[in-house]
Order: structure tokens, then sequence, then C-alpha cells
């Protein structure tokens, strides 16, 4: 039987039940803000207290303007929400972000300049010069920039951002790679379910029995945003790491989880490569498993062993979908080792990232 | 987030924790079988005891016999239990049945003459003349026709059964009605998931951009059975209600989740007929939600206003899958009334029809 | 191997390859509209000669404007062809309309008016008083209503149109029934593919693993156009046959074939009537195979003996798309009979209609 | 409308209609055996003669025994036929094997120890040392190495293969690549349909919304078989060509056609190597094209334009199945060229394929 629930881990939360912060979801009535509304539900730390979204939905209630799409049943709290109109005055300071990126880009700089901090799916601002692309495993201390960015605003209000759904997948996957030998170069082919284009992003005449070998803009964002995730701030700009990168990506008929498939050189060598990386990720872990954020998997990263795995279907639920699968570790007769790894893309890859996110500015002082 | 639990509601349970009755899941590699394990365990009446398949998995671990096919982690302790073949002698005085019909007849018999308690979600003894065809809400005092059964094997083993899947969303969907108004003719038609035939029952180039007008022995059994379970035990013999049911069914592809076409004529009407029975289906409930069993959703039925529900991905998973979902009722220009109806049928239909079963008879001192 | 062609007969054409008779094609861009550029590239009558769509296509290539989704190559020659703006004068005396019921209505109205012979699939004019709603194979003489519809328009032009795609497959399949008994009352239960709905119609994250018991209008089509078409013109006014239909139409998801599942009642009866329905079905031919209509397949309805058919993928090819398929023909314990339906929804369900119904009206001298 | 024939080109046939040939399929109860009875109804040069399946099908009529499951009707002729148990005496000297590698090793053996020639498509025989791995558009000079192997077997027959599914696409989208500038490294990632799995190959429960990223034995087959292919016989041995491969193989929910994403590094390079490479695949035809092969494709690959094409489902059936697709040239941040490729997979990856090498065979003289 299949219970529904936000991914809340039972060890004790740093902010009481009784004083949740509230929140504003912004493009609230999309895939991405159905997701931010559904986990939002039962959390810890958060309370949804604004919904918005565009001026054909505004002044709806939320439950008539979303038109719910999820398997789960649209809490009372949130449909009774009036959904406000972009651009809009908010009550929140914490501003979680979904929206297109045909108005992404301005209407979170806008919050920001007032003083929200904005938490965003959205790809405008990723690779912004004093932005966080933030995913808390990998690079927490990537925060550093925020301080930057403030000075640069003349505010407190700031923006992170998660990664590309499938670059979520990838740079978990390779990230205990990169930190024991270093990754030289690296093909991936992906294979992404539809709801990582939105509610109505790709007809069902177009996907039904097929397999489409294009999504825009989709391949660069793959090449670009793992180097600045594994790269590190020096204290004025962000060094990207030096892998490089050569992605084709795919739109296969699945509802949900992006599967790749992944080969790679290594900078360094030793005798027992692969061994040691299964390892490494196996036992992977990162700040939001130290300091016990609600969001966070257990294990942020699971190997399975069978040889037919991870599975799209099968696995991309695993602790919540907030846990990236790898398996199929072995060597490649061109370069050092190929892998395949699953990533669920509106929960780890998107709403359940940014949640994630937000929880790490959170604990550490930065709301 | 989505997390996998079984449907166990928060009222105190019956039967201690510590005390968990061991049991034997009959046919447990099979997609019912897996089902039975993955139900069973956080169950806090039952536990799982002992896996039983055949010749083929004798012997073997279960993880290596089952080849895990669900979206959930296979739990360790099912996962290294020792599989017995079937015939075996067993230690569970509890039994549940996920075997194929052409080999549940005779087993169930057996092991029923063996003075265990068989709890079977397999076709064969179904029709049977004292064997109760069992959905708690509906008929729960059709256990009665245990005794009989007891004082016809000459022991204190029984078999009960759980309707087929298909049955048991047609029967919970219609029993408000029929105690209303009295049933006369129905007709439906189901546009059934590929779950119901087991894991290698519907081949994926029979079943992809296709729809099969035809399910072996199926159209007989939603026929038949609704009428045993909705009659009553007249002390010596079951006697079925009168409604007469003609039923077309039909594979279509979806994974999980039996949705169905009803239309039906009454014996009695009134003026304001539609509104009583929608509130009649909204406020059903029956004895396992009276005595708090387990396994049963607070709401056996959940009507669903929006005129497109419900949806079979949708709506499947309500209440951990254990409730019927209904909508649509309204006029038919033939008949009194049309409606539409779904329910999970590995879940509600299946395992978890025979999980909630044994509770009710637990519940009863009837174990 | 498949090859994909228009379905041309191999009988002698009425008209002469060398004066093909330019057509036009209202809505050119749509799912509707692509079909009949289809049948169009080797038509022996017909002559793609405009495409005529939207704003925002007009004066782009159709090649551009259509952005071509079918699973053939586009031909050049139509895909050179500069696209026209609906309202346009048009050189075409003889129009095809596959536009959207939201701008149909008017603009089929507008060049009926400038004299055209408007062949319309649209659902606007179905039910006019003095508009045919014609399949040949039954009701070919509803032509006689052309003339009274030019009287009241005062020129040359009329509309004519065809039913709702599974209302094609419905009343083609009971046709023979009707004929011998006469049919009373009438259950059917549609499992509807995705191509009905237009290639934005239905995204692929509603219907995945879905089935949606509900499109917009269509239950009430179904119910109301069998009425008409197996109905008569009276010299001036069509009267109604007077079967009584209940419908229930879903969603599934396949890509291309409505199939439905029918009970229904008899207005006579005799011992023999099983088969001498099943014979009936089998034999069945109409005026478009009498007078060899390129289009019309051999035998409009293929009765297939395999208890499990039709299945909409196997099937829906058969003759090209234009025959229906009809199977399990059986007692129903509550009517007379049941029996599974099948018609390719956007060939002879859509475009290949029009066109059969223009091929019927050039063969009668109406054009 | 869409006519199902075989692909049967419109110049003269080497072969009088009057005289064809009298063939035999092994396995033709199978997935490819039903392609190659679907194939050869209508081809100018063979007829079927006898169906050999397993014993469990010897002795029943070939409607009977295959259940047919492709969306075309069986011909009578074929489904007339009375089925041959494998291993008996055949009247054909012309074999067709379908069969599964766990019994085509030692019966395609057996035939052409009895001196047929013996067409597989399976796997056993594909590296043996004198039999040919015939691809008839790039290696038509390999049948060299039938001399060799009838003086072996000491008779007149032989055995020839053609490669696994994917190899044939991948083989012939890169061969052009390959003599231009020769190919060093190579990743392919490929997303396969079911249907190369067999009829009950893949369950639907394993593959709705689900992909798998593991195929039994595949990415060896891919790895190892263009070598072969794209290498040449020196007289009395087959020397490979040098490059190196790496593949993933993916099975993906689709019906017919391997996609897959291929990058690779070239041997030599000049300024405009991905032009040129684009000239060559539009241009390139083989000896099938220069002798008129029946079966042949006028262009044995397409490229197409668009960005987001080949697609599986819309571009499969080009030259009914025979053309093998190609887009997406473009540059590979790693190595020196990315591109897409696309095969129907039980056409041109099977059945088709064994078809024109037989009709290679044939117009060769070596029958």
């Amino acid at each position: 039987m299949v219970q529904i629930t936000t991914a809340l881990n039972e060890r004790p939360a740093h902010a009481p039940r009784g004083q949740r912060i509230p929140v504003a979801v912004l493009g609230a009535t999309g895939s991405v803000g159905q997701r931010f509304v559904q986990l939002l539900e039962h959390h810890p730390w958060f309370r949804l207290h604004e919904a918005v979204a565009s001026e054909r939905s505004a002044g709806k209630s939320y439950r008539e303007a979303a038109g719910w799409k999820l398997d789960t049943i649209l809490p009372d709290e949130a449909g009774n929400l009036r959904v406000k109109e972009l651009g809009a005055d908010l009550e929140s300071r914490l501003v979680f972000s979904g929206l297109d990126s045909s108005v992404a880009g301005e209407a979170e700089e806008l919050y920001a300049g007032r003083g929200c901090v904005v938490v965003s799916n959205s790809k405008n601002h990723r690779m912004g010069d004093d932005v966080p692309l933030l995913i808390p495993e990998l690079n927490a201390d990537h925060v550093a920039a925020i301080d930057q960015q403030r000075r640069r605003r003349g505010g407190r209000g700031y923006i992170v951002t998660n990664p590309n759904c499938s670059t979520i997948g990838l740079a978990m996957a390779i990230a205990p790679i990169e930190r024991l030998y270093g990754i030289d170069q690296l093909h991936v082919s992906t294979m992404q379910a539809i709801s990582g284009a939105g509610y109505a992003g790709v007809s069902s005449f177009a996907i039904l029995d097929n397999v489409i070998p294009y999504i825009s803009g989709e391949e660069d964002k793959v090449e670009t945003e793992p180097r600045k995730i594994l790269g590190h701030w020096d204290g004025s700009r962000f060094v990207p790491a030096e892998m490089r990168i050569s992605a084709q990506t795919n739109r296969v008929p699945t509802i949900d989880g992006h599967l790749m498939t992944i080969s790679l050189s290594l900078r360094k060598h030793d005798a027992n490569f692969l061994e040691r990386i299964r390892e490494a990720i196996e036992t992977f872990i990162g700040e939001p498993q130290k300091i016990g954020l609600p969001s966070a998997p257990r294990r942020p990263l699971h190997y399975i062993d069978e040889p037919d795995r991870p599975q799209t279907r099968l696995d991309r639920d695993r602790e919540h979908g907030m846990a990236v699968s790898v398996g199929r570790l072995r060597p490649c007769p061109l370069l050092d080792l190929r892998m395949v790894a699953l990533v669920h893309n509106t929960i780890r890859g998107a709403a359940g990232a940014a949640i994630l996110n937000a929880e790490l500015l959170e604990a550490k002082g930065l709301l």
C-alpha cells in the first residue's frame, strides 16, 4: 500500500513545528509548482503561505487554478489559497520559484531585490557569477557566494538555484569519483521522462511508442552545470572543475525518472579503482546527512547490485525520490569505466532539490 | 515524495506487536505473492514466517527466487527466508494464498485439511457452498458459514476467499445502491491493468499501444461473484442477490488499477435517488471501519466530484490502494443511472483484500 | 514491410487522372488536416491545390507551418504549398474541412455561401436540418437533402458532414443489425485513442499509464448521431431511427483506433438471430462498393473469429484503415447480444470518411 | 491509409514470378519467423513452401500454431501450411532461420550439412571463421568466404548470417564515415524496442513506464560484430576493422525501432569533414541498389534535417522499414562528431535483412 507523504525523516527537526516559516511558491500551478505544494504539505520547517502564478490564475482559488494533476489528494489548506499574481508584494521572505524560464529571470530578480530569499529551480540564474548552483551533498560551501551577491544587490535578498534535473543525477552519481580520482572526460546519454517538460510539454501523440532524440537546450546544461557544481568558490568567483562532458539527451515514454548511461575517464588511476569507486558510492554522505536536514535522504546514492538496475519505474522513488540510484559499474573498452544512474526528475531533480537547498540555508542561518 | 508503507492506521491495534502471528504465503514469488510480502512488512498483527512456492523455487532464498519486481525495496527479513515447497508441512496456522488457479484448488484443500486457516485470493473455492467470499465492508456476517465448513472438514481448518479484482471494485461501488434501492440490471465494461495477469501474464508486444477486448474467464466471474457477495447466508447456504449483470472486460496498457463504466437500473425509485445514492457512497462505512481493522481505509468509497475522475493513475493509490473511487454519477438514457468506479487491482483487489479478510477473522476470534 | 499509400483500389477510376479535381483543405496543419494531405497524395480523382489554416500559419510554406507529424514522408508537392488564411478566396470548388469546431461553423458557412462544396469532418453542422450526415455505405441516399440545402442557400454551394469518429465505428457495426431486426436499446462503452484529440489535445502526463473516463461532448454525439445516420430523409426532413443509446466514452493510451464494447436489444427476434447477424456483417456492402469508389474498402465490415479480437493495434489498419472490425458477437445476459467494434479514428473516422463522402458526391454528379 | 505490402521495388526482377524459389522458414511461429512469413507473401523471387517449428507446433496448421501477432492479415496460403518439426527433411534448398539461439546453432549446421543454403538471423554462427556476416550494402564481397565454407563442409550447403538488429543500424550509419576517414573510437548508447526480444520476451509489467538498462549479451554483439562487417575477407580469413566500440544497450517501451546516440573519433580529418560525411550519408548506395535487389531500399540511409529526428515511431518505416535513418550530425566536445541513428529492428534488423541476403546470393548465382 502506497502512502504518500513528504520526505520527512524522523530525526528531531531544527525548527519547532509551531513556528513554521511561511513561504511563497512562484509558478505554483505548473508541474514543478504542484510538486512544491505537495512536498510542503507536511514540511516541519516551512509552511505554504502564498501561491503565485500568472495573471490568468490570479484571484482564483489554488484548487481551481491548478487543476491538481498529482496522484495525491490536494490538501485543503493549499486548495483554498487565493492565487496572487506574479509581481505582487509578498508576505513571505522565503520564495520558491518553479517559474517557466520565459519569466523566471526577471521575476526572481524582482523578489531578490525586494529582500526575498529566492530558491529557484529555473535555469535563468544558474550560471550567474555569484549565484550558488547548489546540491547540498556536493557543494554546500558554495553558499559563501551569497555574501558577495548580497553586497552586489545592496540588501538581504539573494537567489540560489538548483541544477537541471539531469545534471543533478549526473553530478551526484559522479561526485565520489571526481573526489577520488578526478574525472577527465565523460560521455552521457540520457533517457528522460516526460514530466520534465511540464504538464503540457510533451503531447501524447508525440511520445507514445516513440523516442525523441532531442530536448531543447538540455545538452548544453548537462555539459556545463556539473563543472560549476563540482568546482569551488575561491572567495570571489566560481572556479569550474576541469572535466569535459559530451551529453546526448533523449525523451522516452516514462512518467518520472531520468535514466542515463555514463562512460568516463579518470585523471588518476590505481589497481582497484572500480572497487574503491563502488565503495565510495555506497558510503557517500554530505552536509545534509551530517546536519540532519529534514528532506535529506539517509544515503544520497544507492548502489544496486542486480545487473539490470537501476530501472526507471522500480527505483525512482527510493528515499521518497531524494536518492540517486547507481548501477552497472564496469570497465569501458574505451575509457576507464561505465555506469548507469537514475534520478527522480521532479523530486530530487526539481522541487525536492530546491526544498533541500532552502533547508540548508535555514540550517546555516541564511534565511 | 512517495513513501511506501503498509496501510496501517494509527488507531490502537487489537493484537500487541510483540506477539505478531506468524503467517505463510503460498505462491510467494508471484505477483500477488510479492504484494503479500510487501504489505506484511510492517503489519501490526501478522509476521511473514514462511514463503512457499513451486518446486523450482524451493530451497532458494526468497530474494533469489522472487526476483523482486515491486517498486519498494525487498525487506531483508523476507529476502533471507528459505522458500518452502508447496505441500510441505508449515508452522504457520494462518496461510495466505496467491497461488495460480492451476494448483490453488488442491493445495488450499490440503492446508485447510491440515487445520490451517487459508485466506485465498485464488478463484478456485470462491463459489464453494460453505466458503465465504468476503469483502469485510459488505458481508462480514458471511463468516457464519465457517462453522458449517469446519464441520464438513472435521477440523479447525477452513478456507475463506476474496473476490476477483474487478468484482471487488464493482461490488463495493454498488453496495450502497443495492442496500438503498436494490439493483435489477447492471451493465459493466472494464478497462483493466496488466498487473492483474501476473508478471509474465501480458507480454509487452501484446499490449503496448493496444487494447485487448478479452480476459479469459473474467466476464463470468464479474457476472457471478457480486450476487454471492451481496446476497446473504441463511444459516445453511448462500442466497444470492437477485441482480443480473452483463460484463465486458478489456485489457488496457496501464500498470495498476481497474477502471469500469457502469449502467444500472433500480428495483425501487424515488425522486431524489441520485442525490441519496451519492450521499450513501460518501458516507459508506462497514465492519472494518467500525472495529478499526489495521488495513481498513477510513472511507472505503471516495466519491470524486471532478467530471473526468476517477482516473487510473491519479486515484488508484487512495488510502494506500484500499479505497475504491467512484465518480460521474449521472442519469442513464436507458437505465436509471451511470457511474465510473476504480479499484487498485493488486492491493484492494487482491493481496490487500486477503489481508483485510484475515484481520476480520482475527478480530472475530476465528484464527 | 509497411508501404504507406493512399487507399486506391485497382478498379478503373471514374475520373481520369489527368484531370484531377483541385481541392482545398481547411485546417490543413492540424491532425485531421495532415491526414487529408496524406490521403490525397496519390488520390486518383482529387489533387491538393490549396492548404488553408489560421492567421498564424498563413503565408508560410505548408512544410514549415505543419511541422509534419505523421509517419510517412511529407510529399514535396504539399510541403511547398503556400498556406492561405482562413477566409481567403479559394480557387477550389471542393473544400475539405478539418477545422476546429471553434471556427468551423462560421467558416464552412462562408465557403458554402460562396458556392463551394464543403465536405466537413467538424461537428458544427452535423445535425443541421438539411445537412447530410453521411456514411456512404449506410445512407448514400441522404444526399437528397442537398437540393433543399442549395435552395435555402440560393446557390450551388452546400455542406455535407461525416459523423464523429466513434459514431462511425458504432453506426457501421450495427447497421446490418438495424436493417435485419431493428435495434431498440444499445449500451456502448468506448476506449478511444489519443489522436482523436488532435496533436496537442492530450498531454502525455495526462494519459501515460492512465485511463480518463471522460471526453468532452463525446457521449452526446455518440447517443445522437447514429439515429440521424440510420434514419431516413423523407423528402423534406431527416426522420431519425428509433433506437435509444447510452454511451460512456473513455480515453486510453493508444495512438490510433477507437475500440468499443456494445450490448443491444432487438425489435424483432428469430431463433437464429446471432448466426444471421454474423452473416449479415460478413457480407455487408453498400453504395461505395457497388459503384467502386476509389477509397472504399472491399468489405466495410471485417468479422474476426478469434475470441480476443478485434484489437486496437492489430486491426485498425485493415483495408488501409477504411474497414471497421467486429468480433465477439455473443449473447448478453441482459439484452439480446454483445459485440466489440473497432474503427481507425483518424482514417475511417475522420479524413478518410470525408474523402469517401466527396467521392460519392463526385460519382453522383453533385460536385 | 496504410497499405501493407512487401517491399518490392518496381524494377524488373531477376527471376520470373512463375518460377519462385520454394523456401523454408525455421522458427516460423516466433516473432522473426512471422516477419519472414509476412515479407515473403508477395516476394517476386521466393515462395514460402515450408514452415518449421518446434515439436509443440509440428503437425498443426501454421494458422493455429502461430497465433498470428502482426498487424497485417495472415495470408491463407501460409496459414494453411502444415508445420514441420525442426530436424525434418525439407524440400526447400533455401532455408531462412529465425530460430532461438538455444537451438539455432545445431539446427543450422544440420541443414547446411544436408546441402541447404541457410540464411540465418540467429547469433550462433555470426562470428564463424568462414561465415559471412552480411549487410549487402556494406560487404557483399564477403560472400567470397562461402567457397571455403563449402569446402570445409564438403557439399553445396552453407550458412550466411545477418548481424544483430542494433549492429545493423550502427554499421550502416557509420559505413560511409569509416570509408571516408576511418573510425578510431566510438561510443553508442541504444534505446531498443521490445519486439527485439520476441513476443513473450519482455513482459508488460517489466517495461511499461520503465527503462531497463540491460539486454543480455547485446553490448558484446554491438562491440564485436561491426568490426567483422566493416573489415575484409583476405582470401582465407576475415580481417576485422580496427575501430574500438563501447556500447551501452537499453530497453525502452516502444514496439519497433532501435534508436541510438553515437559519438566517434576519426582516424583522419579535414576541414570539412562534417559536410563531407553528411553528403556521403545522403548519397550512399551499395550493391543491392546497383543490381536492383527486390527488397533493397532506394537509399539505404536517410539523412533527416529536422533537429529532433529521426524519431522511433515516425521514421522506422521509411522504405518499408529497410532504410536506416540518421540525424543530428554535429560536433562532439570530446570526440569528432555525434549523430543519431534508427533502424527497424525486426525488418532491416532481422527478417528483412536475411531476405536481402538471400536475394544477394541468388543474384550472385550462389543458391
